[in-house]
């Protein structure tokens, strides 16, 4: 292979990474930018241009780079977009990766961070030869890159899998959403769902843990896991309670595509088995029988802290000129 | 094109009903066999062979056939068998597309009736030039058949879509499924669902009806949907309840794919408006805002009575020699 690398840039609301990596996922070199400061884009693109000039001189000068893929906030694969993204100082939309492409003069391609990730699994992590798997990202949210005959699934508009938003709960009850709407799965499984639970729980549960010594406001999905890890009951089915939640909706997002596995990436899955056992046993005490037994429930093959960076490069084997 | 024509089979529990289709979705010529009565599966294809051969003669002979498709119970694309369907006589995995492939000469698909149906929308339907859209057959139960890129969604068993079996009630009221279930869409929205709400409405609620001349035991979709032409209002609500269920569990199925249309198909549908405006207003009311105004949500643009076979010889273009 003449081109032997990628470049991948993991775009947050704070700071952009990028790495440079080979076929295999080896990240070869990184450096990173502050994403905020620049009011136009185009000082940000310059920047990071000059960032990136001297890791590209480490591994051979850009002729060595077949293409660039970015990980970003409503990034639109179709149209090469950041699509007005509610945390980032850019309004409306941003072309940033004909931006990119035009100033290093290499194939960009951009998608949202939870598709990267599905990229990033099927490239380099635990779904390489995978033809059909769902992607689910919990952190402060919850996000999904659903991979159908060995393509990720764009949809009509570039913004399919957005299963973080399936209603989970119609009742009455059911929490409130920041899309406006209730019972999404994601107020109940992401990092930030675990503290409403933790909330919840220690208000209407007399009984004593560990996580009452931390003022409720401080409560983390950290927290919650350490406190399990020491035996605290409370703590354990907190986590219990998150495993359940998701491996039920799982078990629904199975009647889509079928897929051989679910892999679950991010902050709540340092927990492991305290909501992983749980999980499994709702995905298969739930699943339709025609599938029992077929999906496997597997946590992420990135190391966490290159995972983002790992999945946006991994777009960048695909690129295209635009 | 010198292979002008496509073979279709529908075939249902009781009738097998052929036909040869042009590419406009003209069928030529028709033929049906009883499906029951052949122990032997092999005496089943003879019998249809021998059925075939004078209507394939009055359209210039097999040489003008590209291939054949099948729509049928369990029928899975990926193996070209039947897999253990309930209601057809033979068990166990029947390898029917190689039979009829053995005996006829020519390549042959073979996948279920809601699948089928998605590929005769996309081939001679409403979603002709459509990408990515979602199939809901109607009936007895619910089917599906998503369409991804241009394709169908089979996963990774050839088993993908059955949204029918998704579950929209996690209450201890929700419905009991025939798969073991509870709370499955298709209790709710099937023309089995449509009675079964008919006869809650009719137990709980005290306002007349002209369905309650029906023996509850004889309530069909057909006669709420007669009842609610007729002015009758509990007749109405049973149609507007079923609508919005559909409605709401389809603004969930829009998280997946992101699809331009949904299309619905089946008995219930000729209820119209009484269900279609009520679908509309709860799908509306439950998108998620990012895919709002996005998706058209469309009646089957196929004749009824033709669909079936319509949209089994729609996958007779692509069949491949096994």
């Amino acid at each position: 292979m003449d081109k032997p690398y990628v470049l991948g840039l993991d775009l947050g609301g704070t700071n952009s990474v990028f790495g440079i990596v080979d076929a295999r996922g080896e990240i070869k070199a990184t450096t990173a930018i502050k994403t905020g400061g620049y009011a136009d884009v185009n000082d940000y693109v310059e920047a990071a241009a000059q960032a990136l000039e001297p890791i590209i001189e480490t591994v051979g000068g850009i002729d060595t780079i077949r293409g660039m893929g970015i990980g970003a906030p409503n990034g639109n694969y179709y149209t090469g977009n950041i699509e007005s993204a509610a945390n980032l100082e850019w309004k409306g939309s941003v072309p940033l990766a004909k931006l990119f492409s035009d100033r290093l003069k290499i194939p960009v391609s951009i998608t949202n961070d939870a598709n990267a990730a599905a990229v990033g699994e099927m490239t380099y992590g635990v779904a390489r030869g995978m033809k059909n798997f769902i992607m689910i990202t919990l952190g402060t949210g919850v996000g999904s890159g659903i991979v159908v005959n060995g393509q990720l699934v764009y949809g009509s508009d570039g913004f399919a899998g957005e299963l973080g938003h399936v209603v989970i709960d119609n009742s009455p009850e059911a929490r409130v959403c920041g899309c406006g709407r209730k019972g999404c799965l994601e107020t109940y499984c992401s990092a930030t769902g675990i503290v409403r639970t933790a909330r919840e729980k220690l208000l209407h549960d007399p009984r004593p843990s560990l996580l009452r010594d931390i003022n409720p406001d401080e409560i983390t999905g950290l927290e919650v896991t350490k406190a399990a890890q020491k035996g605290d009951e409370l703590a354990t089915e907190i986590l219990a309670f998150t495993g359940e939640t998701l491996g039920k909706a799982c078990s629904n997002f199975a009647l889509f595509s079928s897929p051989e596995a679910f892999i679950f990436f991010g902050g709540p899955t340092k927990a492991g088995d305290f909501i992983m056992e749980p999980l499994r046993k709702a995905y298969n005490d739930n699943i339709l029988y025609i599938y029992k037994g077929q999906a496997k429930l597997l946590l992420s093959g990135l190391n966490g802290s290159d995972a983002a960076v790992l999945g946006a490069s991994a777009l960048g084997w695909e690129a295209e000129k635009l």
